[in-house]
């Protein structure tokens, strides 16, 4: 027999996906319902209707959360781990009506979603993820340092360079760093970029090397994330061959 | 001797390649007329042209179609097949003439270019390619919903920073969106950008994490083809050896 | 003894060296000079100091022309090769002083730049490139086409999304193309963007299966490259060990 | 005993971890005051604590740079070192109050921050990826010379298609290269872009080749650092074997 911690808890029993499923769908709904509410000149019955839905979906929320405690071994446990402050904050902010805006505390609701990945093989995929992120953990680092210390240089150069012609856009060195982001991300709004000669041969020489350095952690991670599958393959044949 | 069947499903037979390569070449010359005919301010002998090539063209495809379904061994399984209901949408806008405009369907005719990929080669390569995506499909999933949630939290944020000192840009969540995916995917047309310090920064954190899982998939597709490339040579071998 | 057919047609000798640099050099030296020319504002003394050093270089490359046809063991051949060409047309702009502007042709000279990796490691990593380009081209190709297919089918959507409220930026289909070119390549100059709702949904869409489709190949490139590497050192372990 | 030496040079001890841990803190500290001097607009209180903060910062980089001279083995071999000079450099332009601006020189102190890098776990993923810059090099410099080859013709190219309708823009082969790095980078500014038809087309076949070589650098960069981790723990399984 199906017990209600199954059902709640896991999701290997055909009443525990479905109402795993049910609550991603709701966070779902919750999280646009939340998004509508930012949109303005929304008419009276919409804002009302909307009201009701964030009702509901908190009422489900509140009774969801208190079976998880009930069902839970250990009941402290739960409400300080992870997941159960996430739980808890995702209702939260309906109770307390403080002059405080603590609406966009509900988004903390999103996190919920990672849930979903408790399914079998995206939690595999994910154990193959972390496997890569530490096989890599360190050239992600050594890469990400680097990156940093180039978005610095590269905004002080193109600081000397432009702040005589552009004051307004190379205004000092952290105005500059906005400049050296959008570039070396190649993103390139066009808001801010270097008019004068200089500043232009030093994007040049800042876009060769920075590209090789900023888009390489990208590359390792993949690179890293196909190497933890094959050790899983050989571990896999490992257990077999026993 | 070369049955007409031949010619028309095969490319093996010199008459069938001709056959193949002569379609793909009319369904090229029909889909520039198509885009050509969107031309504003077309000439009224440019227009008479323009009719007479799609009517060919259609004539042609009709003739294909019928050819197609007298050849085929399970005529009924043939027209409800992918193709044979492409084949049919490709020719069908030309001979209903209602009020709705019904020439963009003619747009599908593309979708029958991938006849071209039938050779042999290009059959082996879309097959490496489909155990490419079996071997990294769990990674591109589980990467793709966290490129979802990872849009929607840029969103929130920067609605949050933006919102106040620039309402018509950032308008609603969903108005933020739209800077999150031109953002993150690194082509920053430039209509929307952020101009508060905080949103500046807020979008820096935001490019350091998201371009290191935007860009994965695409690492991960790379080596994952890679990959399926060794096994069929692994396969080939063990086959040789036999 | 050193031969002037070795200083001239090898590099591995001392003067073959020298020989082989000083015309790499002088080819920068002459591209530098095409460059400067196409300036505006030139002052009268720039002018004709850039005469002078064009004519010299002309000078230098015809004789180093006569000279290769001099040396060559089969005189006819090297004329027609694809050097012996591309140094004729180096040269040949200069002579020919018809009503015709003939000194783009010159850049020409910029392939001649290429005889720089005849040294042996650059050679090696050429064969090796050429090597990594065999194995993965029907993937190059195949991603090519549908990089095509879906340039198309942008174009197409965007167009009918957006045609209607920006007529001049997405006049027809080919003007959509370049919108279509600019966002799936990620460059997203900002001249054209689409401003309706559908318009950015599409896009979203178009992107978050373009940027899998375009940006691919690259990574198939390298990691090719890679392959092809221990190709090389698998082939040189077996030669070591005859 | 722990020695002043190890305290200075090495942080393997848990004094020598502090002091080192410490110097860096300082540098971080000397830097955000170099980027907080450059805004415009500064209290003077805030110049007088910024200018107290610079004077205790060189004081205690001034006793650091004498104490490794104490305690340096070869003294003049320690002046004349790489990091010797950038420690001199870092505190001079304070003492030296000439006419000209040398505080820019200050920003040699970030070079300070590689120290950091000497922590075994980093020195080791530095020595990986010196070996895997060792593994691609040729192919990294083949690439680097295409690339420079590519970025003349594309501009010598968009130069030819551009000049005549935006002879503000395009004035000169050297102003169509600020394009072709903008472009080829996928950077997109959006202060230059073609506005004729050929100069479209160009773009795009441009874009189409440039892609595959401005890109792939990164993903060979990738690649050699996996396969250097390969090698790594190839030695380290002979290593323990023996």
């Amino acid at each position: 027999m199906i017990t209600i911690k199954q059902i709640i808890e896991e999701n290997d029993t055909k009443p525990g996906l479905i109402f795993d499923l049910s609550m991603q769908l709701l966070i779902v709904v919750s999280l646009v319902t939340f998004s509508i509410e930012t949109l303005p000149d929304l008419q009276l019955p919409t804002r009302t209707s909307l009201h009701y839905i964030e009702i509901f979906t908190v009422g489900v929320f509140t009774i969801e959360y208190l079976g998880r405690i009930f069902v839970a071994d250990r009941k402290i446990a739960f409400v300080f781990s992870f997941y159960g402050l996430i739980d808890l904050f995702a209702i939260l902010p309906f109770y307390l009506s403080t002059g405080v805006d603590l609406r966009s505390i509900r988004t903390l609701r999103l996190l919920r979603l990672f849930r979903a990945f408790k399914l079998f093989r995206y939690s595999r995929a994910i154990q193959r993820f972390h496997r890569a992120f530490i096989l890599a953990k360190e050239e992600l680092i050594l890469f990400f340092c680097v990156t940093l210390i180039l978005l610095f240089l590269s905004s002080v150069g193109i600081y000397y360079f432009e702040n005589q012609v552009q004051p307004e856009n190379f205004k000092s060195i952290f105005h500059s760093m906005w400049w050296a982001v959008a570039t070396l991300t190649t993103v390139g709004y066009g808001d801010v970029y270097p008019v004068t000669v200089g500043g232009k041969i030093f994007t040049f020489f800042m876009l060769m090397i920075g590209l090789g350095i900023v888009a390489v952690p990208t590359g390792i991670l993949a690179t890293a994330l196909s190497e933890a599958r094959n050790i899983e393959e050989i571990n896999k044949e490992t257990y077999n061959r026993k």
